[in-house]
């Protein structure tokens, strides 16, 4: 319900039966954000928060002590890609506060108590979509993200801080980093605290059993010594040390100082009654299949293959223009269209135009603008292989799954390549051509490729398709090299295919979520996986429970004086 | 409401305000068994399904079809206990049934849609327990599960054949192997199922996500090419087939041929009011405080060193009986007595004689016997640490947390050592004692040890800790070492321990045990804490979804001749 009558930032659009919908949209930029400040001082960028109170996405709650709700998070999310595109000269990115003694305080529980079980889900995946993401900018942009808590961290403003590297905490006698969903809410850290706390900063499983129970949390030597921050340090030296800090991980940065960043102008995007369209990237509905179809076209013309050319292009650079359209339309799609459960991949254009393409990533990983696109296509893909969604590729006469676009059939659920050509089509077969893009730059979650967790026990098979790099693979080749799922021919493609989009949409989509989250992450864990397997599907089936989102319970007594009312029984 | 009328194999016992409750129990012997039939030829025994279709443990539904229900399970699991125990012979055990056409159907539908959602989440806990057994067994005993599909295996009675080493399905044109809960039920496969598929025998994903949707299973040769099962047999020659492999299995065993086997007598039990009561192990309730005190007391006497002597003593060998009856209280406590949610550990007595009985396993582990008792002490402590309880351990004067027992401290969420002693106490300060065992034989389901979970990026502290192998560490030392939680002196004590206890009570059961399941399993990830961390976290929420348990639910519609009514709203 609360989803579904947000008002704030939003679009209207016309949807068949003509009901008025409103929609969610992730797009902004800077000089349109309520929430955070951006500033800038050689090579280090501070990004304040201070969140407007009456800036909620919805009304019915105030958005105090800077505490957040997705709007909130969608501009954090501009900011990081900001950051990373338009700016190559930032080595490190503080995140502070603007307010007075609060750091932040988390995600909005009325706005939590009040939403939705599916808006809440989607909401805590973005964020730790977005948190990851500064793991990534940190790890891989050699943009490092440091943290300085200048005030009351609690549980989502903690879980923001454990997302960088470095935390500083003002030692106030009073400020501390707390947890307290457990104690006060009934529900878990939903943003990866749980797991970044005995996973990425090994804080000892008793001593983080204690601080997550604390309402107050911990603070002073004792949140070093447990290393739940980095150091302390007092209110006269807060700026100071921060400052020596940032510049310290800036100077190790590879980032060039004085290059010219690739400015994110806006998308072009249409939405209209049963499609999305963007400039590469098309969306097509069928509602009563709860199917859309998502196509991605190749370049229209060769792409550049040297740097300076590369630049030039900034955002109409394919790469960077396919992962840009793409990550707006998982986020719509997540977001506005709940009801469309089968998400069904296609591409359109010229094969070789794809490799040149991949190409140009490949040739110049040493430029930072080239590394930045590889990596948000990374991330992009990735998005795919969390999203609850049924994904299924479909490769037909006209398509050009070759290398970055081949990952969209490794992502798929299912895939069915059409052996052979349609009557009355006179374009050549379908065919997919691997690239060396699929053998390492392009990591799932799990830390290795979509084929290395296709093969976990036959690396020889990777081998096998190693050596058709470059090469054009048709429908029987491919089902034999294990590619795809089914080849059928022209005979049976449409049954085939109908069938199974109609299956998808019979079947019970929570039992679709768990099915799919459980068989697409064999082989290893991280930290990513940890949180979008284990830590969200306990907090999911906790935001099912009485005993928080129940009349009775914590989240929606949440601020009322009542105390909640617990059912006592384990499971 | 369905698991407190349990009425089958039970016993009456008394509560606090007389009210009159039932008692599932989990102990049980071979003459007592309904459903399954135990047979043994030379170094093969064969474990036959047959359930009897009124023999459920509660009324209200019939075991047709060699489906299953937790009464089933149990005698399953003393079966493979005593193969283990009594028949150090057995080097292959092969599963199968012993009814025609059908293998085994699975867990009940119309008893799963019938209980509590406590039930069918305890229930999962426990079969999930016994498939790991099951491949411990295969693992580490010399004893290696196959199984002889000569029938229709679905859902659990597939995943039952997934947990052996070795799976032959009849090739007879309609048996065939099928997870068909999304499908037909709108739920997951609960007993590692999915995870199995594709983190065990590799099935690549696109064909898991194929076979997982299809009602009807596989069967033929696209069940072997797939992996689903390991060879297909035509019904002539399944007995033949299924004999040479067995053999081939057990020729490979080194288990002795000659031995003779431990009997599992009839644990020494007495359950009252408020207390259960073992030989060694004693369970002293506070309902108020939803807690129980486990106290394990350490051997009587010097335990046997040398082989005969162990043998001698049998099931009365002091590791072996604590095992067993720590084994039993977990099951009891788990399903019996589900608002008392924190177990509080304690131990008594001489911590010297703790120390004779661990040496007496590390002493002798080429004996088969030795090193059952010493996995069945790891799989117990394994059962603490997948348990949905919190879990305190309190170290006094008069206690004896030496070697094995430490895992009691190592497994706690938390611990609290008492600094010095009580006033008016005239025992010795209490110590803890590091022992060879807490540095491998007793690894937690994360595949490493306790040590090494909780000093994850401290290598050294563990090597500090091992440099103290059997020496008594006072309290302090014990939480410099970073063994121990808190160390408060007797001015404290009391007050901090009871209120960490009534803090617990206060809080939402569902969000500790969230909490608590995150925090515990630090580190690498295996197919057990994907089986439990993942899978089983994804199967409880879709065990509280509508779509699942709704009146509307495909698992409260099934075999009512209604289709279940779907939101479709992904989420």
């Amino acid at each position: 319900m609360v989803l579904q009558s947000w008002i704030n930032r939003v679009t209207l659009f016309l949807r068949k039966g003509a009901a008025l919908l409103l929609m969610i949209d992730f797009s902004t930029n800077p000089t349109a954000y309520k929430h955070w400040k951006l500033s800038f001082e050689d090579r280090v960028a501070t990004l304040a928060m201070d969140v407007r109170e009456d800036g909620g996405l919805v009304p019915g709650y105030d958005l105090k002590l800077n505490s957040y709700d997705l709007g909130v998070d969608i501009e954090l999310y501009d900011a990081i890609q900001r950051l990373r595109f338009e700016h190559p000269e930032i080595g490190t990115v503080v995140i502070t506060s603007a307010k007075e003694r609060v750091f932040c305080s988390g995600a909005n529980i009325t706005m939590l108590g009040k939403s939705s079980h599916a808006h809440k889900v989607n909401f805590c995946k973005f964020t730790n979509e977005t948190r990851n993401s500064i793991e990534d900018a940190t790890e891989n942009s050699g943009q490092t993200y440091i943290c300085a808590i200048n005030g009351t961290a609690a549980g989502g403003g903690y879980e923001l801080a454990l997302a960088t590297d470095h935390i500083i905490l003002i030692d106030d006698g009073s400020s501390a980093v707390s947890l307290p969903e457990v104690p006060l809410l009934a529900v878990l850290p939903g943003t990866g605290g749980l797991t970044r706390v005995v996973d990425k900063r090994h804080v000892r499983r008793d001593h983080a059993d204690v601080f997550c129970t604390l309402t107050e949390g911990m603070r002073g030597k004792r949140s070093v010594s447990w290393k739940l921050v980095d150091e302390i340090v007092p209110r006269s030296k807060l700026d100071d040390t921060v400052r020596e800090r940032a510049t310290e991980f800036a100077n190790k940065s590879d980032r060039p100082a004085n290059a010219k960043g690739i400015k994110l102008t806006p998308l072009n995007r249409t939405i209209s009654d049963d499609a999305v369209t963007y400039d590469h990237v098309s969306l097509q509905f069928d509602r009563d299949l709860g199917m859309v179809k998502i196509n991605i076209s190749a370049p229209d013309e060769t792409p550049p293959s040297d740097v300076a050319a590369i630049h030039a292009q900034g955002v109409a650079f394919w790469p960077m223009a396919i992962a840009r359209e793409l990550d707006d339309a998982i986020l719509h799609l997540r977001a506005n269209e709940t009801e469309i459960g089968t998400w069904v991949f296609t591409t359109s254009g010229d094969a070789n135009l794809v490799e040149a393409a991949d190409a140009a990533l490949l040739d110049n990983t040493a430029d930072w603008f080239v590394r930045e696109v590889t990596l948000f296509l990374k991330r992009v893909f990735k998005r795919i292989d969390v999203t609850s969604r049924s994904i299924i590729t479909l490769i037909e006469p006209g398509s050009c799954f070759a290398g970055s676009l081949l990952e969209l059939v490794l992502a798929a659920d299912r895939s069915y390549m059409l052996a052979g050509t349609f009557e009355g089509d006179n374009r050549p077969e379908a065919t997919v051509r691997p690239g060396t893009i699929n053998f390492g730059p392009l990591p799932m979650c799990n830390g290795i490729t979509r084929l290395e967790t296709r093969f976990l026990s036959e690396p020889e098979k990777i081998e096998d398709i190693r050596a058709e790099t470059g090469n054009d693979i048709d429908a029987e080749t491919a089902e034999d090299l294990g590619l795809v799922t089914f080849a059928p021919d022209d005979i049976d493609w449409e049954d085939e295919v109908r069938l199974a989009i109609e299956e998808r949409a019979s079947f019970s989509p929570d039992s679709l979520t768990g099915m799919e989250a459980s068989l697409r992450f064999a082989g290893p864990e991280t930290l990513e996986t940890k949180i979008f397997g284990r830590l969200s599907a306990w907090q999911n089936w906790i935001f099912q429970r009485p005993n928080a989102v129940g009349d009775e319970g914590a989240l929606k007594r949440f601020g009322t004086g009542l105390k909640a009312d617990f059912d006592n029984n384990r499971v």
